[in-house]
């Protein structure tokens, strides 16, 4: 790859050399014209002076912004330049692509677009600097959950996004039209990974698309949503898995804040959370408690959290605790399913994850005994034959296991303080949205 | 997570250990039964002598093959022991799963059942060895696939699934309903891959499932695939596409062949191919003569290769220049779509790549002239209103750009020398393959 990137730039003064990049700017002088050209890595000026140079005059002016540009110029040192204390004198342009002169959406200030516009140009939103840290940062976020994985023994493993059928009883499935016969879209890839279990990967995760058919027209809810699952075998409790995913958040939150926390502060004065402390641990009975008798909230659902008490519990933790995340353990078990493990006193081995305010991500250990499963299925008015080829799994020994799955786009939104999954995802999907 | 793992009980001896593993085999003898445990690092034997030791000895003989078990006990160090030199007295032996006792497939010696049979029971498939070490190698070389694009500025992408209309002309897509319209299932992640270069993101890479409505029963057609697609701006031609795929497959290659090249070459008796010698680059119009000339064979296609053809070249760069990878370049613009590039001449800057005998990726510089691309949109007899949403992406500047797909499933395949994908992948779908 011969392209030079902004960011290396300043190993080439002196040089001549060739620079492509994207016109962001041109400021057209009495004497002189500046054009700002960018790379996804940074910016840097272009200097022409106007007398003499009749005919690279001529070509920038049929230049339009956005277009892209190929320089070939000297690089100079210039202190008094406040891009980067550079700038390119250029001997020659040529346009690689002609921007037309009027985009349909502002890329520069997002508010001067309605949000369904700039969906409907989601190519030219993501040019808006904001955006371009966003993705970036998605990127070094999974690259960071990742290296920890790597770090710990884990397999990455994918499995089948269609399949004969739903993979949890309830929600909602996308039906296709399998060669004649109907098949559904994977809603989660719990039963595969439980799977992975049962073969003996010992530590699985997997980021990948899980869909799911409810006309839900939220700012949280979206059709397409790239899960993160892990799964992991010879557990002792569910607590192990509260402890591994603790350790992996903060691997990866520290990681981002080092590297990124600087530019998020300034693109969306958000402070990155620090996840130095341990993360508090609430039962579901005591938050219910405390939302009633700190906050005088009165909740409607029982055997649930509420969005105003998850609200609650992340103030109680962040004022008593200093901490942006929350553990609330021990659901009743008429709010999970039917898979979870409950100890001999009926308590469910489960686990919720709050984090500024929401829930991000639900974790268990997983009942793996074959008759106590069998049971559980019953209990939950499931026909255990819809469940025949997950009850194999449990057959012929399997491991003691739980683990968890976190919403990609949920925790972005959290991390950012983002109010929109719209925003929060590079190309959303929901009941009205397909394109582009 | 407080699980000890067979490979690091060497850091444990003489101390009271819990050990949970999987009942790998049990030998009852005179005087004493071993009983050998595995997990996903290794194998360790637990010795019971049976003078003295009744209730452990009656435990050990309800314990099933393929069982998961807990054990207490000492581990000491014993040479004399082959499995690791060590081996675990125990002073109580749990139960934590009890298998069937007779397993419906045979999980030690592949060739004893029917390749259907075992799809149908894949979670016990997987648990042969040649698999666990084949998905372990599979996560491997993803890891080192991304590692190279961490190191040379990638973004990771999520592109979307679900979409409004199919993403390439004439490939058959799964249709779905969608809350009362049509939509289709991705086929390829090309047009939105493209539309990041659009957005400014340079390099992107994607690791994602793409769908393919195709009735096929061959031993390489599944209908879902895990794609790995990258795109890359600011290209000056096919070369540097060409360049960046030879290093970064030079680059998993190394690392998978020093890391479990010794293994592979016990368990599937394949030596990883040396990547070191620069890969040949042969025109299609050489490599058709070559077919034709050398080998004397008679091709019926002449606007793209055929297996045939694709094997004696793959023969030939092996002999000619010693390598397992090849690439034809420059295919006739027939056999290519429409978002390829053509140079003034009509040569298209394409290319495949083969591997051992087979195509693994194609590759291109895509044509990111707005006025050409929708000429070629005509030319190849394409409703462009079809596609006025990719169209847009170029309208607003865009980067030259390019870049290559590669089928995971197709590579593994190759790498380890497995003549059906349906082994070579984790959990296959095809026209009559659901489940599990």
């Amino acid at each position: 790859m011969k392209k030079l990137y902004v960011k290396d730039l300043k190993n080439h003064y002196d040089e001549e050399i060739n620079f492509s990049g994207v016109v962001d700017n041109i400021r057209n002088l009495q004497y002189v014209i500046f054009m700002i050209l960018r790379d996804n890595t940074g910016k840097v000026q272009v200097t022409i002076e106007k007398e003499g140079n009749d005919e690279l005059v001529k070509k920038v002016e049929e230049i339009t912004l956005e277009s892209t540009v190929k320089i070939n110029g000297k690089l100079i040192e210039s202190p008094k330049v406040k891009l980067g204390g550079m700038e390119i004198i250029p001997n020659n342009i040529e346009i690689t692509s002609l921007s037309m002169s009027e985009l349909p959406i502002d890329i520069k200030d997002k508010d001067n677009t309605l949000r369904e516009t700039r969906l409907d140009y989601r190519f030219l939103d993501l040019r808006r600097e904001d955006n371009q840290l966003l993705f970036t940062c998605e990127s070094y976020i999974q690259r960071m959950m990742r290296e920890y994985w790597y770090n710990n023994g884990y397999t990455e493993i994918h499995t089948p996004k269609i399949s004969a059928k739903a993979a949890e009883s309830g929600a909602e499935t996308f039906k296709l039209d399998y060669f004649g016969k109907e098949a559904t879209l994977s809603q989660s890839p719990q039963f595969y990974k439980q799977m992975a279990m049962s073969s003996g990967f010992d530590k699985v995760f997997e980021i990948g698309p899980v869909f799911r058919a409810e006309n839900s027209h939220t700012s949280y809810h979206a059709t397409e949503i790239w899960m993160v699952d892990v799964e992991i075998s010879w557990i002792e409790s569910y607590l192990d898995v509260m402890e591994e995913e603790e350790n992996w958040i903060r691997y990866f939150m520290t990681n981002l804040k080092e590297k990124y926390g600087e530019k998020i502060k300034e693109q969306f004065g958000v402070e990155v959370s620090d996840t130095s402390k341990p993360f508090p641990r609430i039962t579901f009975e005591d938050a219910k408690k405390i939302c009633k008798e700190v906050y005088n909230y009165q909740a409607v659902k029982e055997d649930d959290l509420e969005r105003g008490e998850e609200e609650l519990i992340c103030k109680y933790a962040k004022e008593k605790y200093d901490s942006d995340f929350v553990f609330i353990t021990n659901f009743p078990y008429s709010a999970r399913s039917f898979y979870v493990m409950k100890d001999e006193a009926g308590v469910t081995q489960t686990y919720d994850l709050l984090f500024k305010g929401v829930e991000i991500t639900s974790g268990a250990q997983r009942e793996h005994r074959y008759d106590i499963l069998k049971k559980q299925i019953a209990e939950k008015g499931i026909d255990p034959k819809d469940l025949d080829f997950y009850l194999e799994f449990f057959k012929y020994g399997v491991p003691p296991h739980g683990g968890f799955g976190v919403g990609l786009g949920r925790i972005m939104m959290r991390i950012f303080e983002i109010d929109n999954i719209r925003e929060a995802t590079f190309i959303y999907r929901g009941p009205t949205r397909l394109n582009p």
